[in-house]
């Protein structure tokens, strides 16, 4: 990891942002004050992103059109003063870069033209090159980079395995995936099979966007905590695990902090921190402080306030980040954000009155 | 609690289940196999089922007319060798009884034609009197317990009250109840208000249960899991406590057990366990094993098998059924149940590979 010379030095020189407070709390270094973003930062919350969704046409327009994505990745930086950005993108790009068509239905979310099906379907996917296959994700983070300027970190990210699996099985969301699940009871070697090709899927793009300039990767892990504690460790934990470790023998990608956010895995913390990533996300049903005494000498934490509290007063909002802050303490290693993404009935001004208060009530 | 003179009795006599495997495993006591039983198991995967939920017109039709609530209640004894009956009802019979007009709209759930959507909605709300005001339901317990003849125990149960409020103020079901949330956040004292108006009216609705002929009672609290930790302690939690105090006062609920699941709150179970409940409920997520360590002495546990597990082989759901026996080992005070309630895409033929396999496994 980089270490800066400098320890209580402000944000760094233009295009360098490696000393930025939300790369040293991700490193567990002090820093002036909490850093904060917000899953889904660019969102349907925002009029300027649906002005620039409807433009583009389509979400996958809009996600594959460099100019685009890098427009509505910073559009939630000119209103608000969060300390990351995160590449506009989806969590399922790999598989449609193996062809199974993504798309997306208005109100029922992800769908794949061509899910899996057989053992065939499954045998036959092939690992996509990043540079040519998802080269326009490549060229959007190169634009991010460029137009952030240093101002803030680049977060590039990923689906998890398990969970490309669930979407790749169904075809869509689901209650319960119960396909996917079934397929794992039935057949753990063919799932194994598919979550091994989706590993190596995966830990290749993670390493492409940090080869094009990402400052920090985080793997979404959206559907590990539907599992049972055994098949948690077996079909989800196993192939986190394994992508922390491919990344940590790339040359670029391990001198970056990996977040790992498993869903509903408040279980599997230590489990979890013990793969080598930088830090966990934390989503709100878990105390931060209690999760902070299990594993914060090895990780930093990430979260982990309760999206509906944008819902609420300001009032509301800012008593609920104080909490928060004030269970995680003053450590180092917290980079404050939502326990999931940020829905699209919050009003913006509300996002302003949560990260202007991180920012204030953590001040050292 | 009833206790029996004979400690290894066989099944009592026509009309007194009280020795029966399922009352003594949730007292803790030996039993010759494994109890078990599923949430929903009279529901629409059974063809049985959706004839005379076809037949009443309407879900609440069904759920209001005693000898058709009786009907479906019966159904799957006849088909499956499970251990206890439960209600035909719906969690949310006290709402519609205070006058909110409970339907349901085909995949979309329950309705309320007049939600909660002011503080004097919530002041004006009255406590139903369970013999006249929810008397269909009293009239389908005395009806199921004469026509089960002692053959298994009847549970009765109820929503719990943050349950109850979620939808109330909500208007039916969501995705994370923010507007419930925001209630609680904004003006906890109202809130508070409402929930105590809830538990005092469930208290005594499931007194009346009891009275009635329940010989076990059930408090589902489906989406206290959807709460960050402080506010689950507030505003489930206590009122779960509250519920167990008062049936722990009325000379006839007090000899029965009360079992208390809270979805999603596994990392609340030793608070659950010392509110005085008998048995706690246990979604798939938590390791039965685990659970038991945590809390074994005080409570006895009722779970907790991935639902969508009776989608796969047969071959996989006699591995995970043997799984969950095996966590939990050879102690007294285990009820096999599933983690949720059971879907319905499930085959039938799946439910009886479940039930038999788990006697057969267990069997002493």
């Amino acid at each position: 990891m980089v270490r800066m010379q400098l320890e209580n030095a402000p944000a760094a020189a233009p295009h360098d942002a490696s000393d930025h407070r939300f790369l040293r709390a991700l490193r567990r270094q002090p820093v002036d004050m909490t850093p904060v973003w917000i899953m889904r930062q660019a969102g349907r919350y925002l009029p300027e992103y649906r002005a620039t969704r409807a433009r583009a046409g389509s979400f996958m327009a809009l996600a594959q059109t460099p100019e685009l994505a890098c427009e509505v990745t910073l559009q939630p930086l000119a209103r608000f003063a969060l300390d990351a950005a995160i590449l506009f993108s989806d969590i399922l790009t790999i598989p449609d870069a193996m062809g199974l068509g993504l798309h997306f239905v208005e109100g029922e979310g992800p769908k794949f033209a061509r899910p899996l099906r057989s053992a065939a379907d499954i045998t036959r996917l092939g690992v996509p090159d990043p540079n040519t296959d998802l080269r326009y994700v490549m060229d959007a983070v190169r634009l991010i980079r460029r137009e952030l300027g240093g101002r803030v970190p680049l977060i590039g990210f990923s689906g998890s395995p398990w969970t490309l699996a669930c979407y790749m099985i169904e075809g869509g969301s689901s209650p319960n995936f119960a396909r996917a699940k079934a397929l794992a009871l039935e057949d753990p070697a063919l799932m194994q099979g598919l979550l091994g090709t989706l590993a190596d899927a995966v830990a290749r793009y993670l390493a492409a966007q940090a080869a094009a300039g990402a400052e920090a990767l985080m793997v979404f892990d959206t559907w590990g905590g539907l599992l049972a504690p055994r098949l948690f460790r077996e079909f989800s934990l196993r192939w986190l695990a394994e992508i922390a470790a491919r990344l940590a023998d790339d040359p670029i990608a391990a001198t970056l902090p990996l977040i790992l956010f498993s869903k509903g895995a408040n279980a599997h913390l230590e489990a979890l921190a013990a793969t080598g990533c930088a830090a966990l996300g934390l989503d709100w049903t878990a105390d931060i402080g209690e999760a902070r005494a299990r594993v914060g000498e090895r990780v930093a934490l990430q979260g982990n306030l309760d999206p509906a509290v944008l819902a609420a007063s300001p009032e509301a909002i800012r008593a609920e980040a104080r909490a928060v802050l004030e269970s995680f303490g003053p450590h180092p290693g917290h980079v404050f954000n939502l326990g999931h993404g940020i829905t699209p009935d919050i009003p913006p001004e509300h996002v302003a009155v949560l990260v202007d208060t991180v920012h204030e009530l953590s001040r050292r």
